[in-house]
């Protein structure tokens, strides 16, 4: 087993991640980050945010902590607690905390899915005070200028309880995500799971099918994460017509005709 | 009284579980496995699902740690947690951090039952990082390449509220379950509760009838379990309409007409 | 003042319980039990369903253990759960874990009500694997073989919030209960209660007559339990209809008008 | 300031309290108790059913305990619990448990208030076992004979949410309680506000064209308690409209136009 | 800064506060408070009921408790609780305790804002046994005649969930209170800002206005508060059309037609 | 890592912040100080509230403490609590405590959202009493009359469960606040941002642009911070259009059509 304690400086990104930029987005991110503006990126699941965020810790040689957010995330989860451990009481600093002590870059993943109180210890961050309060210990924690907080959300996926308020939203610059070009995408599939350019290829075909069913009763199309799944069982032996089933087909929806549908458009293909 | 501790080794399988395999479903999760993606079960209850992880675990040569998932189970009760035993506090893995530790399979039932605050864990095991944070003990574990995250879901109940969400769902492979074949049934109701051959054909003629109903107020048909359960009350003496009866009518419905129809579908058979 | 302690032995049922069998339902559960399928058990309010249990335990000789399941039950009100005695912490098992231990019978009374988390160790409890996981104590217990699991619930009561899971129920064998016939019913009144089979016979018909409202406005007809009430009250030296007003009448329903028709129907009587 | 214990003992009721019977209420009560039926008091508001019950009480020679039911009071507000005192972890019986300990009457007012979790201690005190599970203590007591439990509810409020259980209501003997006759409600206002018969007279007459309102937009009539409460004011010397104002109008309505009607009633009167 | 403790003794109004009776309010209070019933306060907000309190308890010479409902109110916050203090815990009194004991008047202020188990103090309070159950401390205290109970609420603002039950409001004698008279409060608020007489009267029509409105889109019309705080901005210098915008338009509706038809009548006056 | 405690001397604004005044706020918000009446500040998000209170808190000399609601913030979190520090207990002030001690002014921004109970810390600070009961220190203490209490809210935003009732609000004069006049916000964003007059002054014109699609779906216009955050963007050499693409347009909507409206606005400015 292989466990490391939670110390930024083990977050550092030492390999540049794969990424290719769609338009300007690295520009607008380091002018954001220069400017000590927080910044929110938009888009569908699986489109490359993270991989992105990957890329930007790495090119601005900060640690990256990356919190995936839900329904019972607290502010305590965030900015840290007193724990008992051998019958002491101890402080032990959340990942936000840990990140604007390390002037770190923190990502707070669908940040909508958490409880309302982390907004209270957004706020005062994603502003002109750029602090952190912490409550518990007394004490307000002023960011330095290389700590930069980003945040995303899918806004195909909200509900009226599970929006960004105005409120909120108004103190980010919004970066939008999208699907990467055909061409683009090719290149990722091939590099990332070690099929041939022409698998590579049929697949990016196959996922743009899939994604012109978005409206006509399917939620979303093939996103470049499952490309990479079936290329995956692909190099690793499985049919294409299979491992489209698998890894996308089921992937993304469990109804029947659909399914079928998309099974053609793989058999079609392949 | 026979009890054991939750190591992990005492987890390995080590007798076959009879499995047969319905298609490449076993082919497909070796795939997987091997290129660390995680795999979701689809399927309607009693079909095999718990079945084929057993199956699977002993074919991999790996220790299965079953978790049944609930309204009420957080992510500590996967993780872990400090308790207190006799005046002092120890830290105490839960089932998900035993499975990574040991590199098993762990193996999540009706996943979208858990509360919300489940999938934070799930997440970053999930994708490329495969690692479970643990906040509370201020570690991030790395799973080793041999570690295997399962999990099921039946889409037939699902309602809005229990979804899984497309952020989810496209971390992983996934394989669909459905009833055996009746050749296959009919061996599985035999060899499982001792009836003859012709007994189990019935049985599984019985079973499809009462399938064709679903739909018709049938909220699901007899599945091979309950097969197995009629199988055996028959082969303890009680008589194949009365174990129609307690094992498959009354246990799928609750409606008058609908018991009535299927006593009148046993009477026809038996 | 008389208390003694939850030890199962105390739970053993060494008098015969009085009961008379319906149908085959003694048979099927001696059958569930020998083949170790756990046992559910439907019907409406007071028409015997705990009877059968106490008859069903004493019958094979095992320890009964009644839990009433309600909304706030849950897991560890069954498995057991650390508790500070005296400063110092010791562990308590549940009813379930004491019944498990015991090789008993534990009987979870109207399930549907208890809290979903309950359904996690009822699960595993109630497949092949028998096993009780007790996370808190790190251990796992089989389930000997004398070790039965039953559970109760109301088909007519059941909202859509509280209907037992098709993933749950399919784990059971079932049997239905309904009010005896009137030959029967009428001896259980004159034992139980201490009145002449004459006035037996008239409670019984009266019962019939307000049964037979069901369906008009009234929820439930009087069960057997309403009518030993009122043959008590009326061995007690309180008037028929007088005992058939308080016992039977205003314990089923507060409307009015539904009042009157049922003291009319007891006026008819007596 | 005049502090007791709680102990049941200085529950016992010394002086007849003053209470007139309107039917066979307490030849009723009298029964079930010797029979060992817990009862159940049903009627609207303020029409005597806790006089009923401190009569019973005195009559029997039983300590009565009374508790107030409510949204969040819990099983172990009944039971008991353990509670820190001086550094030493005690445990404290709640009221239901002293009132079986001491052989006494426990009166739960509306208990459809109370959370559900009420219900499990009820249920084994309410049926043929008259046992009193006491989880934490790891005992189970035995109702001595003289014990009773009695509940009351007021069938006019109830909702959907907050309605008695068929299987709850189905063990219990119910009375029904109701305002008194005019006779008998004009004794009771003179006795215990210290009017004359003449100015008491009145305002039972008052309170019966009040009661003639429900249904027409007031929700309850004056109950026999705010008669005794305008009397009261009138003997300190407030002018009879104005008791009437205050003590009755005021405190069954917020409408001014039923505020207006049942003025005038009172003016056409005094 | 100025602490003081919680000692009632400190709550004892030592300068007659200024009350100006608009009926028989004093009147009906003392007969009530003789007659140990307690008193409800119905009317709309910022009419004068907290001041008619401190009136009372002036006038009674008893020391006056007020507590602010509120929907996490809960009976441990009214009653006491047991607090840690340097490593020892002892018990505090809540405020309602020490109004008992001191025999004062507590007077609690929205009481529907409160948890419903609030109510299982107040009932044995507000009835014939006066008494405060102190089920932590094992205690019951009795409160001395000179106790008084006083609530209020706003009928205008209650929904169907605060409501006040009638189980409640019938232990109370209820007063009611509006706006005072235009003399009585053009006294009052030339005697509380410190305006001309001239003025005041202006302030008071245009309330009067603005209290024809309600009912045509403004929840609640202009209360004497607020002309008390106009009537200070003016004092300090603002002139009367910008001080009735802030201290009365402004505060009492959001809705831009609303402010501007109240500006047009503040303009018209000034 | 700068770090501070919360010692409200430590939030004394040394420097003037900049703050030009619309109407006569200044004056207003003055006057209310010296007569002790606490302030509502309403208004749209990013238009200047949270400036103008560190304005007026420099003008007076005062120290600010901010407190941004939410959802799960109780009277607790604003009062202070006992904490466990190295194994004792010691009481920490919260913010609100904190600026009533050092007579500060206390803005609580957003308040409606704070969850209920934090009004009762509220209201007897924010009427004539300008107390602060702390129940669990057992103290109330009294507010020097220095001590200012200010609250936000956005009247646009609020649905029927977070409305300010009529019994806070009328505690307080109310001050509107809006964009500022195009002239006004010219100099801000080009003050703050570091663009050129001639860039502001086109920032400012497709601003208002923007707010005239309010009602036309779009939620709210571009408040002045994000035109700041645009000019930063542009002055750190990012394209007009493409700063404002990210700083406006996806800042304040996820609807494509309106999208393509705004950069439609922008393009035929820049």
């Amino acid at each position: 087993m292989n466990a490391r304690t939670l110390d930024p400086a083990h977050h550092l990104i030492e390999k540049e991640p794969y990424y290719e930029a769609v338009g300007d987005e690295i520009l607008l991110f380091e002018a954001a980050w220069r400017q000590q503006i927080p910044v929110l990126l938009k888009g569908p699941t699986g489109c490359g945010k993270t991989r992105f965020m990957e890329h930007m810790a790495w090119r601005l040689k900060r640690p990256l902590i990356t919190v995936s957010c839900h329904d019972d995330l607290t502010a305590s989860d965030l900015v840290g607690r007193y724990l008992v451990k051998g019958g002491e009481t101890v402080w032990v600093d959340g990942p936000l905390t840990r990140a604007v002590r390390a002037g770190g870059i923190c990502y707070l993943d669908e940040v909508v899915e958490a409880r309302k109180d982390t907004m209270v210890v957004i706020h005062p961050l994603a502003d002109d005070r750029r602090t952190l309060p912490m409550e518990k210990l007394g004490l307000e924690v002023e960011a330095p200028p290389e700590f930069c907080l980003a945040i995303s959300y899918n806004p195909g996926y909200q509900s009226v309880l599970k929006d960004l308020k105005q409120s909120t939203r108004q103190r980010f610059v919004a970066l939008e995500f999208d699907y990467p070009s055909a061409e683009l995408e090719r290149r990722i599939v091939a590099t990332e799971s070690g099929v041939s350019e022409a698998v590579a290829s049929n697949l990016v075909r196959f996922a743009q099918m899939t994604r012109n069913l978005k409206g006509s009763g399917l939620e979303e199309g093939a996103s470049t994460r499952l490309l990479v799944h079936a290329g995956k069982l692909i190099a690793d032996g499985v049919s294409p017509v299979s491992a489209c089933k698998a890894a996308v087909a089921q992937a993304v929806t469990d109804d029947d005709d659909m399914l079928k549908a998309i099974q053609e458009l793989s058999s079609s293909i392949f």
